[in-house]
């Protein structure tokens, strides 16, 4: 048979994390590929009891169908958590999604008509490249600094094309860098989608997890005219496996996510949305939150202590204020699948950075994440990939 | 802010049936309008033990991200379970889905370019057709009687397009219809599918509530040349609110559903799929099937009874040996969309069927569900609805 697919799925690649994180799975591997939480903080205990709770006190409903938007008490408590973020918001204007990932795909499909241009920072998250890539649109990559995307290329760029359609951005402890962007550069982005018109895609999954220093107000908080579209999850400060994140935005907007979500998979996870609803009346999240940070702080500090002892000076790392990654630059002659290959042989596994960049080039870049190995094998990974990386200088 | 939407979306539409649920949510209702189960057969009990062993056994992994593919006991599990439809196959095969409405979702998205032609009964699933909508796609309905799709309309009509790109069936206890396909028109339709080189979705959630007679093989157990994807899920003979279903293709087809999900919401949910695992292991999911067939049946034998002695003689019921619908032709002259809001004031509800037809018209028929509804609601909403339609007449 001669299968004849559709144009779009030939501009789809597998993801390169997901085919990463398969051979990092042997346990004698130290990864510092995937973006995976620490699993000895997921409240497992918590969990049983809130299971059990549901099951008793609501059992056939959360077996049952349930209405597209998500489960109303959890709305309500998404709608009064996004003021972390400082939004101030309803429930009308949240609908739970199955995870974040599933805001990006949906994102894509509302907005994205072939050809469309989606304006996005350099670099950027690679499953977010690969949903929007499914409707099968152009990337324009703006340059980034420590402060975020610079906002006057930005304008440059946007001035010399008219499709433009959506911009992307994760101005919050950054996939892959580990960058914020500053209050300066938030406004300034705003600024320029207002002019013209183009709504905006936040994506913070990361937020909630500052090690040090003051939250900076979200994009969304500063909309005045309901251009953004907040994506948030509770995978990295609960946990992935529930696959409950969620979409804020404005109610005509809200309404075509719903639309989508419909024929997608008709609504997310009865029992899951219930138990974190739960959860979240019984216990304290933010609590919890507060111990998954002292965590990855303490694993921040050691990943960064020996990066600088371990790595060669030609090496150039961000330090990042939260979040789970840290985002490497090596001289423009080295390139990073080449050292993935002989790190893996060393047993220890990270991403390239080349996958992060939709239009091709900077192979000379490596994404390392911290949160998920503990202290000793933080050290010794680090110590191992800097033997290779001077190998290759 | 003038919001540009993509083209897909101005062509999906919200479903009637999901609106019609949140109408039929009041607690006064008789409604036999969703597709729901009845939620007094869920394994409520039994959920809680197998919650709380998941937790135990392996509760850090359940909460953690997993792969892509689905957990691989449960997908061996389901490769197993598809001898039940004739099928020897290998967990390699199987990709666990949110649900077999995303099944749905990623068959649009893997084989539909814009202008491409879905060829499907008439009537078809409203869920599947609005999902393959927003791939931009056209439908070709071809007629069904009693025993299934016409194969000669279907050959004939095929004979004079050149842009069909996927068949979409449904073949055991359709939905709308109740009417399951012949063996004759099984093999007719894989013959024409072959002659014309297209893929076939064979769509199967109710296969397993046979309440009498012999199974029927199905399409894919059939298929010689791998053009046959199966969707199959567990809604309808374990829980729907899980959220669990799956698709069997052949390799290269697999791949490509794989890689879209990746996409679309990385990963179905941990916990739910070893739940539903370990519910596999520790209890007898075909046991439960009968239990939940001795009751369908008792309310499809009273609802055909009651339908027979209610209804006028003009309205023509389907008579189902299996799944969740009867569907109704009234005269002509009657709109059931009409009639629906007449129902709905004597508290009753069913959804209209012209929306089971992708291209219109058909407005004088209704689909009607006889799961959801106590045997005393199934007596006294038909009644009521019989008078109804007499009204009308």
């Amino acid at each position: 048979m001669a299968i004849k697919f559709s144009e779009r799925v030939s501009k789809v690649n597998a993801s390169e994390i997901r085919e990463l994180l398969k051979l990092t799975a042997r346990p004698e591997i130290i990864s510092f590929a995937g973006g995976l939480p620490a699993p000895e903080l997921f409240p497992v205990e918590e969990m049983k009891k809130v299971s059990v709770k549901v099951l008793e006190e609501m059992g056939q409903e959360a077996l049952q169908y349930s209405p597209t938007e998500g489960y109303n008490p959890l709305r309500k408590q998404i709608a009064s958590r996004m003021k972390k973020v400082n939004v101030e918001t309803s429930m009308d204007n949240i609908l739970v999604t199955s995870g974040s990932q599933q805001g990006l795909d949906f994102s894509g499909k509302i907005f994205l008509n072939p050809g469309d241009v989606v304006i996005c920072e350099s670099p950027s998250y690679l499953g977010a490249i690969n949903a929007f890539k499914a409707y099968e649109c152009e990337f324009l990559e703006i340059s980034t600094d420590n402060d975020g995307m610079i906002i006057e290329e930005l304008e440059e760029k946007l001035s010399k094309i008219d499709n433009a359609k959506m911009i992307y951005v994760i101005p919050d402890f950054q996939n892959p860098t580990g960058r914020t962007w500053s209050l300066q550069r938030r406004k300034g982005l705003l600024e320029v989608a207002k002019k013209y018109d183009l709504p905006i895609v936040e994506d913070n999954p990361y937020g909630e997890l500052r090690f040090e220093g003051e939250m900076l107000p979200s994009i969304k908080s500063m909309d005045e005219d309901g251009r953004v579209i907040f994506l948030g999850t509770f995978s990295k400060t609960f946990c992935p496996g529930l696959r409950i994140g969620w979409v804020c935005a404005e109610h005509d907007i809200l309404e075509k996510y719903i639309l989508v979500k419909q024929g997608a998979d008709l609504q997310s996870n009865s029992m899951s949305q219930r138990e974190l609803s739960v959860f979240l009346d019984v216990y304290d999240l933010d609590e919890h939150i507060e111990k998954i940070k002292d965590i990855y702080r303490v694993r921040r500090n050691l990943m960064m202590q020996y990066i600088k002892s371990e790595f060669p000076k030609e090496a150039v790392a961000t330090y990042p204020n939260g979040g789970l990654f840290t985002w490497v630059e090596l001289p423009e002659y080295i390139n990073a699948r080449e050292l993935m290959e002989r790190a893996l042989k060393e047993n220890v596994a990270f991403v390239p950075g080349g996958s992060f960049f939709p239009n091709g080039g900077n192979e000379n870049t490596m994404r390392i994440n911290y949160s998920n190995m503990p202290d000793d094998k933080i050290i010794e990974g680090i110590k191992r990939l800097g033997k290779v990386i001077k190998e290759f200088l």
